[in-house]
């Protein structure tokens, strides 16, 4: 969800299925920023985060340009300005307002966004209804994309308004507060997998993006993997321990990150006179001792690992064990929850789908014989293939529909604003 | 209007009349957003500028905390947050919301400032109204205080605002539409002065900030001074001319900046096909050659002077100009006009005060025998007299009652954002 | 080469051979640097790099630390100030001068650095003559360690006086002229290979790093892989196509990175009137176009790649190739040539060891079952595994006795002082 | 000594003295590199800090440029690069190398630089012995700025190297150990100056830089001024009583200034175990409580004032004093001291000039009447009048015929480097 890679494989829907999928994916966006006043969805903390508005408007702004200009008769683009202002990074299509200057922009107000988003969909409605036959084969898929497209700017934007909200001294909560059931955690078991040649990647059947392809063989030694992702109890152990201050259980590139940002916690933990506590969406709250770490760099999942005598779990075993472990855990909206849950505190296996999304130790790259697909819903899916690091499984702001054993996420080492765990592997 | 200078002469007006002057600043100040919705008061675009929204609760903030809070018995805070989001460098109050992570705060929202204001407005009209006379002594000059705090802050809302709004391709008009009457304008005339031991500085009357004081000698050699500000018509003639190419016109420092920065203009200044714009609070515009040029920093007026043969007046030889000339120009929301006027092209003496600050050749130093007063409200008053260069006489944005002749502006030589404009001075 | 790995599977030397072994590597290291001047010894360009005079110091310090001090009877220390001064990062160590700030020391001086060299040999030349049995078995590894260390730091230090050097508008030739026969080139052949289950890594016998262990399987399925790195010539065509103003061809990484460094061209190319020249170590000179090209970033090789139509190597790809064609190109020192060679202009295989570094499109991870060593000197080996990517085969700096088909070197992708270039593959 | 004035009133020297001046001063250039290796020569620690070497050059280009070159017969140019190298900012003589990269040159050598020194000095001579009448009215005054040039040069030079060599944890000492008396220091007296019409400036005869031109008439008020500068004892009094943590003792830029560069005393001073030391050229020592206070910022000096109950001195008091009280201190090379020394602990006054720079209070600004001279050697006379703020006096390391009341030294406030004190003044 770190970019969305706008090429796939093409799915069809019937037209009603079309319409409710659409129509579903654009309301549980707009019921997200329920809590939030235009001021909220103006500010952007840092270039990686984009104003709450700038998400509203970029998703319309991909029905508009891939769907409604090109094929609805007549259609009248609703301001010649937004493509300017709500291109994210399709250089193909044009100019863009630079990224890390989008909180800069007041206008066009969040009302008229949202005048916006009635104006595209009513035009993509009217294509669902209307579009010829062979129209209707070339439309069908580029909704399905742009819902999924959409479903990973939901994800954004509870991560990035997070961030917005985090920064006050008292930190507004837009989702209401939640209880926690305390648990007393448990041991951390282990899985074990055998040594075997695999089928690593997307089958042939149904959406999936193109760096889930092709589907392609791998050897995999047999390896142990945790039964569930580490908690903040576990965590707390490792910086109570010194975690933080021993250079030795840190990557070097992680070491000055740390030293550059004086990082001393994860980053909604707040050290209080009345110990710790987590900032969430529900609010500011004492720290879950049950609940699964959250908000962790590569760095520092990779310094816990170290400490806890363990390694992170590559890229094709975390792959296995969703496929093994099918069962799912928290998803986008469940119980009206925007944070990771409980875990469950037995041996007992959690999947990986759900919850937090756990960092691989594998770099973001191509499977053999990837080829990004041409024009420009295609144009960056290879781009990003440097300098990030694979997520696997899915967060609480994931939607159930967007996720598989197969998805691909990936992030630079140092982000920490998204939900981002920890699950550890031996060998 | 750099920052507000917070010591002072006393100065003493009865009730009414400060009621009454109370209520216009106060009202004043929010008839200059009638124009903006919450989402533009919300954003600052570079350290130096603040959001709208925070200059609103700032000048409250400076009500409460220095007349309310002591003075109201049974006084009940609004929030006892805003002491640490709205404080601005008082550093002997309290601690403090970091200068340049201003517009990162969403909350408290646009509205809740409102209510903090007339919150605040309600006790400070209690404490005109019934405060003993003992009180009353002590409280008048300091809402006197106040209400020159809050000039100065309607001159940093428009200019800040100014700079929020120009960021955008297509920006906003806060303030509806003015003529402008074409003016070929006309040669620039000067004033001679002969040579002086002058007294320099404010008299003992008046309400006066302290970095007037003292009235003391100064010995001044014959001078000349145009009798008007430079239009824009004769600054495009310097930079059509090469201007921003020459470096030999050039402050070192001044080099420097432009080409650290690629300044090829004034600040508000656009080439467009159709020749030069200009944004002004009232739209984007063509530029009006018989107008003063604006948004110039010491640099480029330094640069400009050294082009036309001449030099920037010294701080001295512009108060002598204010005094001996002190018919006035265009000043805060005369004819609802917010940029500087149409400049009198003939050879008869436009005055120092109003219409644009214009930038003095002298640093801003303490006059001789100067000392800080004591207390918080003083606190910061020779802070600044360090690294800043002084502007005289007000601009389009500064309030009548805030002006005088020995009021002393300063801002850094790169300041580009404020009303500032050139006078030229000869020997 | 990019940072010593010091960790390494034990390999004994005789007596004999060992000191033979230590004289050569040491008299070459100097050796290196006859064309240069104290002066030349002392600059820090970029934190990258290294003064010459501190890999002088540091591969000493190297054998005092590890070997000397705690092995040597009645040693005396050099200097004691130079463990601070010319420790690079082993932590365990004890505290260290900052990287960043080599340059800034001019003492010691080059001469005082001389005497230290000798003084250290001295004593390790005894201990190869005296010690004793049961200390030689402990030696043996360490002096073998700290030549193939000094291997790597022979190869930094022609990189980094390259860099130094090439500062000048009129860049200093530290090595005689070269004669260079011109080279029609040839189309690119490809080589292939089919799929299989593949053994990677090292064996248990000779000298490893323990990044290249342990051995392990991959399954790798059927590729095509040039049979000869990129020529200059054909790097021309795709800059002359406009290959670096074409953000499609680039990495989002890649992209922001030419950008911000305006980058227009390999890193010692140099357009003049009378066509492209190359800064070598043997001067400046007009570009050889059947050279292989070099100092490339990985960046810029994927660039080449998309825009050739095939794509850079993974690790596995290019250990097979060099297990499978084995000849070697040019080495350190080969015929007193410090510049990769002509290049073959037919279709038979150029071996992947010497020459120039290739790139890969695999990170810098750890293999299966990866175990960092214990203690000081392997204190560092997993600690890169983190944003770097690795390149294969050895360069014309590298030391015939320090390369082989498993050894693996890193860089981060945007390296570019480095003897690196490019060798394409297809599916 | 900031920066060359190289504009001046003409001056003439006979033949012979001309000569003996000539050789003097770049006798005296050489003699202050004793003690230094071309290692030490080569380093650059910041933008404001030029290499020896480089200094060495500069000088001697000034001399080829403006009068070797223009003047002399068949004069052969020592290499054509070296314009382009050694030329320091005349923008009208020519492209120039980025000042802040002086340090990566290391060609040409020290040994080629020493050549060139003579080969110009040669062709100096020859002109001095065998230029027509004519030709010496137009180059005697230039072989005088020349000389006065490289004075400045001399000064630079020294804070220079020690700056470089100040890096080291161990710095060397080019200048032999010094004894120092005890001293116990005395209270600071003051003395006592009316109010008067006074005289500023430069007379019209004598060698003098434009910048202390046209003499003019000033208004001073009385003012009390101490009869020496302030003692290491005083100032660390000041840091005792928690001066470095005060911001209400500070200036608003130098409390900025401070945090950021996390200054906690003067820059060459250095708590150890045994109390605070100083790294003088002589070397590290113990603080001498007797000698003035040196390596201060204006910022350090303004708070120091404050602390102390008073305030920085103007320019033109400190003219005056230094008219009235014209018995000079320390100078360079006196008793080969290279720092200043001991201060007299009497109230008997001691002088300005010699010892250590004066801070005064006020910005570097043009005299009234001031204009900059015409052609190259004037070009940038008039630059530097911005950003900065006035020394007087001279220090250890300025020449006796260098200095004179009227001299006008400047750098930014927060320069530490320079042998810079403070002068107490009082109303």
């Amino acid at each position: 969800m770190a970019h969305p890679a706008l090429a796939y494989r093409p799915h069809m829907d019937d037209r009603a299925t079309c319409r409710a999928r659409f129509n579903g994916v654009r309301a549980q966006t707009l019921s997200l920023t329920d809590g939030l006043a235009p001021e909220d969805m103006q500010i952007q903390t840092m270039p990686d985060v984009s104003p709450t508005k700038w998400h509203l408007a970029h998703v319309t702004w991909f029905f508009e340009t891939f769907i409604a200009k090109p094929y609805l008769d007549n259609y009248q683009e609703f301001d010649p300005r937004f493509g300017y202002l709500f291109n994210s990074y399709y250089e193909q299509v044009g100019a863009q307002w630079s990224r890390s200057d989008r909180g800069l922009l007041s206008r066009p107000l969040h009302a008229e966004i949202l005048n916006y988003r009635h104006h595209v969909e009513n035009a993509i409605g009217t294509l669902i209804d209307t579009a010829s036959g062979s129209d209707w084969a070339l439309i069908a898929p580029l909704v399905e994309l742009g819902c999924h497209h959409e479903r990973q700017h939901q994800e954004l934007l509870l991560t990035d308004i997070k961030h917005v909200l985090s920064q006050a001294p008292d930190p507004h909560a837009p989702f209401g507060k939640i209880e926690s059931a305390p648990d007393a955690g448990g041991e951390l078991a282990y899985l074990t997998f055998g040594e075997s040649l695999i089928e690593m990647g997307a089958s042939p059947d149904g959406f999936v993006f193109d760096n889930e392809l092709p589907r392609h063989r791998r050897w995999l030694d047999a390896f142990e993997i945790s039964a569930r992702p580490v908690s903040n109890a576990e965590y707390l152990q490792f910086l109570d321990d010194g975690g933080y201050q021993n250079f030795r259980l840190w990557l070097s590139d992680g070491w000055a990150w740390l030293k550059e940002n004086d990082v001393q916690h994860p980053l909604y933990w707040r050290k209080t006179q009345t110990g710790w506590q987590e900032y969430t969406l529900h609010g500011l709250a004492p720290l879950q001792p049950g609940h699964p770490v959250c908000h962790i760099s590569a760095y520092e999942a990779a310094a816990f690992a170290e400490w806890a005598g363990g390694r992170l779990p590559t890229e094709p075993e975390l792959e296995q064990l969703a496929i093994h472990h099918p069962a799912e855990g928290q998803l986008l909206g469940a119980n009206e929850r925007y944070h990771p849950g409980r875990l469950i505190g037995t041996g007992k296996p959690e999947a990986v789908i759900g919850g937090v999304w756990e960092w691989s130790s594998s770099g973001y790259e191509a499977y053999p014989g990837y080829r990004a697909p041409d024009g420009a819903v295609g144009e960056y899916n290879g781009k990003f293939m440097s300098g990030q690091q694979v997520l696997r499984g899915g967060s609480c702001a994931t939607g159930r529909d967007h996720i598989r054993p197969t998805y691909r996420n990936f992030f630079p080492a140092n982000a920490q604003w998204q939900f981002s765990g920890i699950r550890l592997a031996k060998r």
